[in-house]
């Protein structure tokens, strides 16, 4: 870039021009970045009309707010030309109003009234994802006529490499791919070739349900349908990474009692963030009031026998940690597909022998360091007993309550391990008590 | 299924064969499950050839297992012609030693080479996840000679989509789409075509690097180089979709303070998902033993005013929280590369925005909460100071921890809630007592 800005500054424009369509559209977009107001405008205005549209499209929303203050409206225009449509869309659902004002006026009508079919679809819904740019053949077509509408129509599109055949009501018979096209005998039918096993969503789909069918089936593009069969649209698979993305920030957000936001975390402003964490804050709080009751429940014991408080920490912590363990696996196995609700009997069996390996592992320690610390072999017990029971309550806890949560239909990710911790803290707390009333007599 | 094994049961293997091959190989490997051993095989065998290696691919490892030990030597060898070169070599990798044997015995001499080239290669590298069917192209023919080379030899590569120009030595120069080759003059020379900026990786790169390059420049298809700058494979979007998966997999189980494994839940034995549990739970229990270690110190405070020890859960709990929504947010974004180790001192006044803010609600709350159910001022305004100090320093740690870890080269993930927690815990214990003994003297 440096070099670039020196040529410019040297007026040797021809030279920094060729330079800069050497670039990569999203390193260009990452450079701008570091460039001052007057630089950016400067080297944007120099790119080709379709480069400059790319680049545009990879900008943060800020710096897409910059450039549209400082082009004139003709340029504006150019660029709204040149951008594919689910570009546009997010374009016109992202800036504010002032700014979609005169986006809109510098949109041709045809462009103006699909970008606001589309500000229709719901949020995450496979339709407010897909793009228009796709190919459409015919199944009377031969192969010859089919690659002649490719090299006519599919200079615009986003993907020629699976092509959709369609009926004259638009509605979707089949696909062909690019590669069987080339392949085939020019003369043959469409409708011999066509694969007519397609995967596709509607356009009210959620797009968690297009990213599985693209996980599950491979798959490089997926059509659109809307309610009457017709192909609207398709979604392409770079999209659906980023809605992989999305739904993974999601489950780490509600993992970690978070309201979850689509926003990156440095572009958002501190209050924003910390409405997101207040609600859950409180919440626990609350809860965790209630785990302090049950200590002063049993005040008269820990009068008794002080030394017993020392072990709340190991034994929430512990809990608290099983708990999350066991919950993270079986949310991640919902997640992907390969745990369902009625796994539930096998995963309790699956939790309850491991917790008896794991609570006598921990138990045993237990037993003998408080054993070797404190000299006295009925505390040692009651600090492994208890350690033993706080192990399995808390992973049966911890892999039964998302199951339950997604029984219920309920998101199983907000019953990770702030929920769970507080939970098994109490369930800890009870046994530990209970435990050191029978065998310390307290 | 049903209908097809009444078919077959009816001896009418045509029909049954005509039912078969409607199904998507995806669906038919997940039917298998379903069906007894006999079964299996008889609706194996009448599987065309090509199909019953794509259907064997999505074959859980047990299932692929039992299929080979029913099969013959030449219907092995058949699907080993099949198979994909990277799903052979997933089977090599996985199947038992016997098993691998009899793979071999049944494999032609080059694909044997092949597969031992491919499992040379890191686990998680790049080479580990590539595939060796693309089309290569040279920069002097002509768009009509470089689609007959398609129309030649794609009929069995993995993707058409872009092919690559080499030169004699195999040196990548560039990229050609299909798409532009169907839409170029036929005369036109692919040296004047091609496109040269291209992103590749070489066979040790890290998948995770290859699945950056796909996000940020969402790419179809990349190709791999040897350390020569010779052309080797091509990684698909598809793989990378299950690399991402797993990435992420591996953070949440990492952030659950669990050992991570590729292994599916319901898949892996009780003793195996106990022993990946053990270790983290050991480490953090020892921790939790000095915070236990940090109350005895106190014990004489408690002493005097028991009633102390009912706002530990609370206080603990909220800091642990606290602690892991800023660690989760830091973690994820340095995961999608929105967060540098260089943002370290934006994050930390971010993060003391935000626990001011947090920080005053709910210590405010307390101090309303204690003093009307406790009617002491100065406890209400301890619990409210101590909570205070709690969030504050509990958002620290916890984005700072994982920018550490960073920084130093260790994943940031082991940094999440667990550690945190036990950071958390031992200072938020340490605030209360500080502040407990200066404002009420015990």
């Amino acid at each position: 870039m440096q070099k670039i800005l020196e040529l410019i500054h040297d007026k040797k424009y021809q030279a920094a021009r060729r330079d800069l369509i050497q670039y990569n559209p999203v390193d260009l977009a990452e450079a701008f970045e570091q460039l001052n107001h007057y630089e950016q405008i400067k080297i944007f205005r120099m790119l080709p009309k379709n480069l400059a549209a790319d680049v545009f499209s990879y900008f943060s929303r800020d710096m897409q707010m910059q450039i549209i203050a400082m082009i004139t409206d003709r340029e504006l225009g150019d660029i709204l030309d040149e951008l594919f449509l689910d570009d546009a869309v997010d374009l016109f659902e992202e800036m504010p109003a002032n700014v979609v004002k005169r986006l809109l006026k510098n949109t041709d009508d045809q462009t103006r009234s699909l970008i606001n079919q589309f500000l229709k679809y719901p949020e995450d819904s496979a339709g407010s994802i897909m793009t228009i740019e796709y190919v459409d053949l015919r199944k009377s077509m031969t192969v010859a006529e089919a690659l002649e509408h490719i090299r006519m129509t599919g200079v615009d599109k986003a993907t020629v490499y699976t092509c959709y055949v369609i009926d004259e009501a638009r509605k979707l018979l089949g696909t062909v791919s690019a590669h069987t096209l080339l392949v085939a005998p020019p003369l043959q039918k469409l409708s011999g070739l066509m694969e007519t096993k397609v995967q596709y969503v509607t356009t009210t789909s959620d797009q968690e349900e297009a990213a599985r069918l693209f996980d599950t089936y491979d798959l490089v593009a997926l059509p659109v349908t809307d309610h009457e069969d017709r192909l609207v649209g398709i979604i392409t698979v770079d999209d659906i990474v980023d809605v992989i993305q999305e739904e993974n920030t999601e489950d780490f957000e509600k993992m970690a009692a978070l309201l979850p936001s689509d926003e990156p975390y440095l572009e958002t402003g501190a209050l924003l963030l910390a409405r997101r964490r207040i609600p859950w804050l409180l919440f626990l709080m609350f809860s965790a009031i209630f785990t302090g009751a049950i200590i002063t429940f049993f005040e008269d014991s820990l009068a008794v026998m002080p030394a017993l408080v020392a072990f709340i920490p190991m034994l929430m912590g512990t809990g608290g940690n099983c708990g999350s363990q066991a919950a993270t696996l079986v949310i991640r196995g919902l997640a992907l597909g390969q745990v369902k609700t009625g796994d539930a009997l096998k995963v309790m069996f699956k939790e309850l022998q491991i917790s008896l390996t794991v609570g006598a592992v921990l138990s045993l320690i237990n037993i003998v360091r408080v054993y070797l610390m404190n000299d006295s072999l009925l505390l040692a017990v009651t600090v492994g007993i208890s350690m033993f029971m706080t192990v399995v309550i808390a992973k049966l806890i911890g892999s039964l309550l998302p199951l339950l949560a997604e029984k219920l239909r309920l998101d199983p990710a907000i019953m990770a391990s702030p929920v769970i911790t507080t939970v098994v803290d109490a369930s800890a707390l009870l046994a530990f008590f209970s435990v050191a009333r029978l065998i310390l007599h307290i």
